[in-house]
């Protein structure tokens, strides 16, 4: 595959991610390509001399799609983007995450290997939420990473009940309930206590937040299972990779299930996901 | 010692408590004894004919306060009544707890044999939290469980710092804070991971909830010790014993450290805390 | 399916259980069955009238195997027959285990309809391990739950390095680490703080046991994944099941991967995984 | 307290460590002090030109020792010497121990402000751990980290009964049984799920290593209290800092008590547990 047309997004509302790009569209300059900056970005980083395109107008006319910033305007970007089936590419500003694993450092060596053809892609599932109310669908997000329902009084402990596939898995009471996908394991799912997932496995993990019971662990089950969570009493809240909140009453029923489309990750030959395991969870002594 | 004025504490705003305070009224009626209702207790539940009192001079006036409900209402009547060092007894409404531990079927035999001057008492400490403000006091509370600062935007995480006996102990990522006496090590501080503590320990215990840092673990310290947590940034809530909220702001610092008094637990001779745990927590198969 | 001929095994050295095996036999007498008793069985339970054959044997001639006994019986007889992918059903001696889930008392309804055409089939997959030692196979054994490497000195830890499909994973330093099928989620791993898997689900999971490091989390692959540990230093041991041994020394790999043919369970109809589930593990309150 | 004759215990069967010793004993010659070798560490290191004792009566003879190795080698003195109640000095070997916590490189300034009497002393608790079969007392051992009751057929759990002060805690199936010292609370128990405790904290903790009921967790109690641990069936052994091995019978009783002599550590003015802490756990990121 050949990229004709490449997206930049930047972090959100961060200027100083403007040097980053510069530098990017310097790079790429001396390359017969068409750059296209995110329109969010060019406002908060005025002064880039790219043209520009809303991120639909982005996602239909990319190749590939960098995203400057940390795994969070990945997440981002991975929501906004998923439907265009467009390879994206992370770059970080210098702290390495999990999802933007290229730095700003090795970027130019990197980018010129990549648009050269030599690159490793993988898909990751996101998963779709919606709200059903007395029958009706109230409302609906997607994650990359997790969909939570989590209590809305902080005090107090709501009581859920999960179904899976239709199936009464357990009524729980506890602070919220997590729905992690493969990548979302190594994020809030792991403070939770969540195991790691492979990030190509086809499955989902829900992840109890200090359940009442102690032998409420967490439950690995397909990606393709449908997963249901009713909230029993009291309003909670459903969030989606920390970044969408909708609210929830009593009697709500948040179901959960995998989106057709994979995004697609670009990473630089030689990627290993297991070193990146590593160094962020200080495996290496 | 003997008890001439016996205090009744039902739960709060359940009319149902009101048959069994008939049945502890009808039992005590024998005995040369004064009785005094708690006056919201008399609200919820009219048509008891007993003298009633408000909180203060129900502390003032009994020798021993018999508590009817869940270990919450136990909780209320202990932060109320502590400085009036009156012993209680908890009476369940079917179900034990860990600190109601008399049921309604045991409860006229119990109450005989501790009125004749045959029970245990033990003591349980209880912690005062306050919140300081560009040096200045701007909230108290009180807990005999836990004094928890906990996230207010479910979605996202607070950092704080924990100072003890003025040293630095970490600077906490994670949903919250948990510190909890050995009364509360049961609750809320075993759902987040932290370990039970001997009822009678001189010890409190620090929980993080759901921290960012894997290795952030339950910290154990001497119940004199003085506790700090200081909030980074975004706002937050104290809660103490689930019952009690105060807003926090970014900067603002809670000190918690153990209350002079404890309060005094009554139990029947031949109390066994043990045995409590292995029933609540099924170590019985 | 019909089945014509009928296997017997009954739990390892129990005569007791020989009283349950008598009335299977008297229940299906009416029924135009072959029947075949497990020699060794027969002779822990002498006095069953009933034609015998070795393990060999049954596994060929026998359409359906009934296993008598706890989930160790069970997972026995599925290391021995799973080459013959004859279907097994698990028939407990009053304790309801995950994999013999019909107990005496509904023995004779359930059979008559299983045997009658009405069941519910599923299939688990077993691992296969074997040990290298200087590029030679010195050891092989099978799981139906779990393989571990575990320290031998039970005052040492070990230091082991695990590999994924030939990638680093992590050098442990631990009491050991189990890998886990679904079916052996809920044993050993889930003492050592694994996650459930659903037992139709296609991944294995890796449980360190008393990591060392505590961000050594629990870490889930595909099935089809192949796992290398290599013992790096002292003598550990090799368990699978928690019923078969070998020795390892320092240097040896253990590789572990999945069998090609599956067990295939028999259940009733009606079978409701989560329910034993939350039974076992007293999720019901 | 002046220090007039300090005594000098290297790492067990590490010659590496005459190195160090050497600089040692360069460092103190310019004062008027009598300097004792370790009669076990002078065979280790020969060349050494000091005097030498054995253990018994560096422990009489000495003011301070001087411990150069790891956490392992101060365990092992502070057992040896703790009826002497001698000041120990803990001096690693490059790698920091949350007991030997003076590197080489600050060695020298360490030690003359020291000498000269600025430095600060805590005191750690021993426990007292003694086998009980029919009756009789069969074998006794100390430690500073921790006893633990441990399967010794790695493949099977053991069944224990923990009695405390004479009470029934629980009866327990596992893997085995930690009592640990609030200085062993971050050693193995904490590898097990244990909790930290402050190092100065009266407290012991019991650490169930991979039990099977989920919600068997530690548990904190008084470091005066009687721990009990009966052995139920099949072999297991007592292990105390994971130095000393005893092999125990099913019947035998395990009984853990505190000693009377604490040890005194000796550490720089100055001295901040809890950034060992940070630093040792990865606290600061």
């Amino acid at each position: 595959m050949s990229f004709a047309t490449i997206g930049i997004i930047g972090k959100h509302g961060d200027p100083a991610v403007g040097e980053t790009i510069a530098r990017l569209a310097a790079l790429l300059a001396g390359r017969d390509l068409r750059l296209l900056l995110d329109e969010a970005t060019a406002e908060t980083c005025p002064g880039l001399e790219l043209e520009t395109a809303d991120r639909e107008a982005l996602g239909r006319a990319c190749d590939l799609v960098l995203i400057v910033g940390g795994d969070g305007t990945l997440l981002h970007a991975a929501r906004s983007l998923v439907e265009h089936e467009v390879p994206l590419l992370g770059i970080n500003l210098g702290r390495r995450g999990f999802l933007v694993d290229v730095s700003p450092a090795e970027m130019e060596a990197t980018l010129d290997r990549i648009l050269d053809g030599a690159y490793e892609e993988e898909r990751r599932f996101l998963l779709a939420a919606e709200v059903v109310r007395d029958g009706e669908r109230v409302g609906a997000a997607r994650a990359l990473n997790d969909v939570v329902v989590h209590k809305l009084d902080v005090a107090r402990m709501i009581e859920t009940e999960a179904h899976v596939d239709g199936r009464h898995l357990y009524t729980l009471r506890s602070d919220g309930l997590i729905v992690a996908t493969p990548t979302g394991s190594t994020a809030y799912a792991l403070s939770g206590g969540g195991p790691i997932l492979e990030p190509s496995l086809d499955a989902l993990v829900l992840v109890p937040i200090c359940p009442h019971s102690l032998s409420n662990r967490p439950f690995v089950t397909g990606a393709d299972a449908v997963v249901e969570i009713r909230v029993h009493a009291h309003a909670a809240q459903l969030t989606c990779d920390g970044q969408i909140n909708l609210q929830l009453e009593a009697g709500d029923r948040v179901r959960v299930r995998r989106m057709a489309p994979p995004i697609r990750l670009i990473h630089p030959p030689g990627h290993d996901y297991y070193e990146i395991l590593r160094t962020k969870l200080h495996w290496n002594r």
